[in-house]
């Protein structure tokens, strides 16, 4: 962690954003030899070596690209793979936000899938926390585990090719996120491993799921302060004297059931 | 922090949780011979000391409550002093998603209001990180002060009774959060103290603010990747057989604009 | 209809619109000697009668109040008793417009509930146009003739005390409207009484019945284009320089399933 | 208007919906000797002649298709020519119902666009009723005309060439529709066209537009009971046992303003 006035050089194996604009963003490891290229032109990545983040480089072309370090958010929409539905933004914040996810904290997850929950997590329990992270596709833990790793996460994450419906060793757990597709299946694992009081959340994507999770959560007993709620972001085309959210929205993505441990 | 597998139990000076029903939920310091009272009985806290987490107790007039251990979101909303339109979860969770709030960052903040956006964000700081909050309110920043400390946060937060628009000290820090009338005439302050590739984030209640943000960090030069978006949260009344959404609900709270420091 | 450039005078009769401010509008007959009251003055109704409608009048206090001709709008949403669960503009409206209704068209309604949907139909059907209103409830019918008689259309409307799932006798019509708590019981009617390319519309409260309702619609086979749908309508705050949406909201009315018979 | 019970026959001239399936429905007028194609095969028009609305057709490849009646709304989304933005169903019922565009009624419209919504209104003002359309743009006046056309609601409508900005001749008129950019200018000329109680109704895509409309009619003094609203049209995706609302969602057409005159 640098927290230096001085801007921090690039160095050799960094992962580097190159943004040339908005729809031109790319990540890439900076590495011995290496070329950069795009509709816009090609950029040897030997050239970024020793440059402070936030220079301007140009391309063969003589375009103009930016040499940033990428934060989370960028590595997930721009560089990992995605096998299965990835969880967006709006609703990572908000899970993060609910289930209290801070330094230290011990969380438990299923599934890992593509590990976009997992690195906002993950990314937020150093130092001492630890997320143990339960995927019954091998496949998917793979990638997983290749996305974590690019964003150097590795360390913070336990992945277990286990079924979380059997139950887990963990106990006194901090938080418990379930996105898997019957969550109400896993609601005695997730009461053995939380303390009382940590928030269990469930992101679903059909109405159906939420209903058999509430009632499943009800039915259970061991937990309170049950909420299902949804969130809908709007983007804005702001022009000076002339504002109005885009025609294009993402209508849905899913719904997020939490509750709290008694 | 407590990673531990036992319960841990209830000690003289804790902020503890005691839940009797979703309406009845009440944060309070345990104190020797202190009496919680509610118009479901009352509760001598002495009783509590030495009792795990999530213990059941009995009220005087035989009503259960559970003792549970708060998250910082129970402290904000059960326990804060609002003086100022406060910020929601939704927003809170989406903010420090997009500002790439983790720990070790050091990040400006202004104004402090209430402190609910600066506990959000300092909780998730630690260690090594550093919440620098201006303020031009020195009552505000009273009641901030006051709300953090109740939430354990005060050595990770430095409140600065002082105008955010006259620029500030600190240098290369991760993120810029703005929460005040004219965010556009902090745009230098947010520049000069941003590393590049960070976040500035800006909330702000209505279109015309919006507007000029966006207008003004275009013309600013030193911004790029420019967003301006809202969230809606839609809660859901789910019971078998009949799930639909919540009649009343929350329309309106505040826009977000984010955008880099290049 | 008056469609004269001369504006027409009051008469003993007719039922007016006393608007004082936004929230202090009111719906009175005007009859011999009554006296309209309120928290800001009285008034003679007597003095309305022979001046324009559009006329300003004191009351008693001094406050000006206008004298207007009610929308069907006004009447509802101010005149009409309202025993079940009413359906908003919002939606009166889509269904207007998606049903086709219009002069001439003989439409199915059930049930009548208060008679807000069958108002809003029913003004739209003259000359030539009927609605057969089918409810079960008498006490219900009896609230929705009162309200339609006060809006003057129960001439359009036939209401019929009877359980719409056992059949209807009428043939061809251009439009069957639902709004009954199982409306995939009364398909079959809907499909007997409909002419080809109608449209069934129908209104429910909860996803399930959502669910059950394009379920059922899809197994019958008589009818094709099947959608759910539902509207969100957010007001807004408009001062110059500072324009919002409202923060309190109408967050679920109904959801809107529509579908034609083939 | 046919009311009969008999399912009307197809006749030369008519204007019928082939539905194939829901991506694949066409308008088409039959005329002898016409032969309809589309990448489900081919159909000789004259084989309709004669048979009831709502047959069962079979393509030249054996694919069946269904011949529809045509609802006005079928008209808007897949025949009428589109040469500027239109106005979506969820807006035009709400101008519908709020405007209370009822039989017999005279209506003052501007600008006529493509005409989408001088065809909602038109086709429910008859016998009687009529609506003024003002364009200042001749080509756009001539689609209108030919949608208009197509759908049978020419005698309805008196279209003029000519700018609403300085007045219409047109005096007590029961609402008065404004869908331009910018309707501020058009209030003095709304005034004097309405009818006390009236409605002004005012489509604009961008918030600026609202709050210039709204700070002027407050400004005007002709005008009460001003609202700004927006409405949303979320679609959903209903499989047993697997409800969601769709993924990709229109998130913006435009805001309605209303107001009456006094």
């Amino acid at each position: 962690m640098d927290t230096s006035a001085e801007p921090e050089p690039v160095r050799y194996g960094d992962i580097v954003l190159i943004y040339i604009d908005e729809r031109r963003r790319y990540i890439v490891r900076v590495e011995e030899g290496r070329v950069f290229g795009s509709d816009k032109g090609i950029l040897r990545l030997d050239e970024l070596v020793g440059r402070p983040y936030g220079s301007r480089v140009k391309l063969s072309t003589g375009v103009e690209a930016l040499v940033l370090r990428p934060l989370l958010d960028d590595l997930l929409s721009l560089a990992y793979r995605r096998r299965s539905q990835v969880i967006y933004p709006k609703d990572l914040g908000f899970i993060i936000y609910i289930a209290d996810i801070a330094p230290g904290k011990r969380v438990l997850e299923a599934g890992i899938g593509s590990g976009f929950l997992a690195s906002a997590v993950a990314s937020r329990l150093r130092p001492g926390g630890r997320l143990y992270s339960y995927e019954i596709r091998k496949d998917m833990a793979e990638i997983a585990r290749r996305n974590l790793e690019l964003a150097g996460l590795l360390d913070v994450v336990e992945i277990k090719v286990a079924d979380v419906r059997s139950g887990v060793e963990e106990k006194s757990l901090d938080a418990c996120l379930l996105d898997m597709p019957d969550p109400w299946n896993a609601l005695n694992t997730a009461y053995n491993a939380l303390k009382p009081s940590a928030r269990l959340v469930v992101f679903v994507p059909t109405v159906n799921q939420v209903e058999k999770t509430v009632v499943a959560l009800r039915r259970h007993g061991g937990f309170t302060d049950i909420h299902a709620v949804e969130l809908l972001l709007r983007e804005y085309q702001v022009k000076e004297g002339s504002v109005r959210p885009s025609t294009r929205m993402i209508g849905h993505t899913g719904y997020i059931v939490y509750a709290r441990r008694v």
